[in-house]
């Protein structure tokens, strides 16, 4: 496969992804061998726009597990002297001189495209506004679903939480509507539902989905249960209480003996800490395939030159 | 060349600038070759008391690509706990028993030689202050100049845009003045001219100079149009238009077949995009050619030690 | 010795001491080589709630000389999209998945502790609230004073400054108590004098100490001279007068000719500049010292996997 930039989780075919898991599984390996030094030539920078320590250690960990250098902003707005007019375009022309491969998290929705088009070298998209894109959160999602259950194909998943804004839930839906025989179970009060358009692209790929099932009836009988954070000031204001999407032990006790729980992290009250001994707590591995996966995908991109 | 510290663009004589250019333009291949690992032991501190993304990368991509490391602070007085008295001296003293060299951006005037007078280690000047200097912008500038038009000897070069408070201009100036035959045009609003010690500089050095033509009869007979930014606040409250000092595609028509138009960048309104496009428009090889000047540098001071 | 984590300076046993500063010694050779490449499979992440550029420099230094790598943030708690009721165990958990050691400033008091009981990689505790402990630096004070007098044993050390919350003397207090016929001078105003628990420790550990001493009487009688801050708003609220407690060439004049004066830096009015000239000036060789302990450090924590 050539790759040329990451910029939206639907560009991916399955065979891509297929590829993409292959490699990620590669460098699982190279990481408990001490690393690569394959790519010592390359440099990596990441610009980060809105500041977010967890996913850029992700990326600069990858970089440094293939052997690279990495040029880092913690907050490229608080300290960019910022001039009139500029462009996020000039930007990224000067700052691609500089590097040979650039993580971009814009605070605006289509950023990384923007970026993309102009770019002398790849652009991964780290996140592009709240409406925007994170497209390697989505597929380390996926890949940890493949690799914990073995396929994607007739798997079951419920997905949890603040429906409507959720951007690693919007991303993971569109990803699962390419494998065969998938149910979604979309969980949330209706305030906060996934919006019209994963519903009409679902209808449109024939996927089979339900909404506003009760958690306590669905989630005994699916494979993976995906939450994400509900902000309980949006809760409060709409008289409604979060409490009967969270995951606690009595819960676990109902779900199935191998099923999934899953969550993008960082978690507020959402899932009791209590359940992170269950070995079906599978959130923290999640964010350990965010190290693979994003060494996969560097390596596609400079592979792909 | 020896090379202790670089402080302000003036320190270099002719034959420095010479030898510079030269190791720019070895540089320049061993980047296209992958960089070096010649100066692996090597750590580079990039100590910016003001904030400038650009400038830090370009710094900290040259020592990646020479095979060094950087240590890095993107906002040193936001993030210092600062003590009351605290000295740059005691800072620079301190850090500079961590490192190879300091790349310091101070917010004071001046700043770069207290640093250099206490050193352990070379210090860079990344600028210091806003009436100070940015040596490796001004040298960089100059070589743009020199590779594209082969020589800097009998160079006409048109100065645009705010020079009174212009760092760049005025240190691009000082530089050009050490050149046989060359033509300066400082092409401002009268409030915003290039200052009367520049102008008493090139006197003394008996360069060729003229203030303040319209911009419509110089341009087409200058090798380099030179343009930086016009601050709009500071024109609107002085009741001037600075769209005469813009380059926009009906004046590039105007201009020299092989001329050139360079700016520091960021910019702003002053260059319309679409003169991108057009080969003259030099200002991303400019900017490009900051990652070799700066690594040239790097290993002028190393090779000193 | 097997080293997991560095929380406490209490920690160490006087065996483990010397073994430290026996690696602190052949470190400090290892940087006057060029380094070192035995560590260059390791990634070692800062994560610093509150700044502090310098001790963040020595601890990356020191992995940079060891032929690491380093994750770093100059201020985690201005970047964290903190969640509501995120916990610093989650972070630790995440982060600790992306490298080999975490170096943790923690706004907290038993911040470090707390990491240590979930991380997966060695914490290094870099200071943990104001009531907190610092042990690399009660360590690279412990080692400069055996390192400049040959011994520990029958060392007399005068503290001087605030006292009440001087979390390095504090520290080094402890550490020296470990120690045969040692004698501590604390001189400080009575309202900032050393707590009751270090006191308490001193009688229970048979240590020879005295309190409100005339620093003219007891300075000329003492091995090591240990200053610290003595906050101006502090003293003016209480309607003291630190000059007493200053040391300047004077007072310096009075001391014994192969005595130390120890600082953690940074400092403000206590120390006269003039007195840095003095070879009994130790304070840039102490804050020097640091790279090389933390160097040790790190070796003994990878060593021990």
């Amino acid at each position: 496969m050539k790759l040329q930039h990451v910029i939206y989780s639907q560009q991916f075919s399955v065979p891509d992804l297929m590829e993409l898991f292959t490699r990620t599984r590669l460098m699982q390996k190279t990481v408990q061998r001490g690393g690569s030094r394959d790519y010592d030539d390359k440099i990596m920078a990441t610009l980060f726009y809105k500041p977010s320590t967890r996913t850029r250690f992700s990326f600069e960990a990858a970089m440094y597990r293939l052997g690279g250098k990495v040029l880092s902003t913690e907050s490229a707005t608080s300290f960019s002297s910022v001039v009139e007019g500029e462009q996020l375009e000039d930007t990224i022309r000067i700052i691609g001189d500089y590097c040979d491969v650039i993580v971009l998290r814009h605070n605006e929705e289509g950023g990384a495209q923007r970026a993309a088009d102009v770019s002398p070298v790849p652009i991964i998209n780290a996140g592009d506004g709240s409406g925007g894109q994170h497209p390697t959160q989505a597929l380390l999602d996926l890949y940890t679903i493949y690799n914990e259950c073995g396929t994607l194909d007739g798997i079951s998943v419920a997905l949890l939480g603040a429906l409507d804004t959720g951007r690693t839930v919007r991303s993971l839906a569109y990803l699962l509507s390419k494998f065969e025989r998938v149910k979604l179970y979309f969980l949330a009060p209706s305030e906060l539902q996934i919006k019209q358009d994963i519903i009409d692209h679902l209808r449109e790929h024939n996927v089979w989905f339900h909404l506003n099932s009760d958690p306590e009836e669905v989630l005994p009988h699916v494979d993976v249960v995906y939450q994400t954070r509900i902000d309980r000031e949006r809760l409060a204001s709409k008289d409604l209480s979060a409490s009967q999407y969270n995951i606690n032990p009595a819960m676990l006790k109902r779900m199935k003996p191998n099923a999934l729980v899953l969550h993008p992290l960082p978690r507020s009250v959402e899932i009791d800490p209590a359940v992170d001994l269950d070995p079906r707590a599978a959130y923290f591995r999640q964010s350990r395939n965010g190290l693979y996966v994003r060494m996969a995908l560097l390596t596609m991109l400079f592979d792909s030159e």
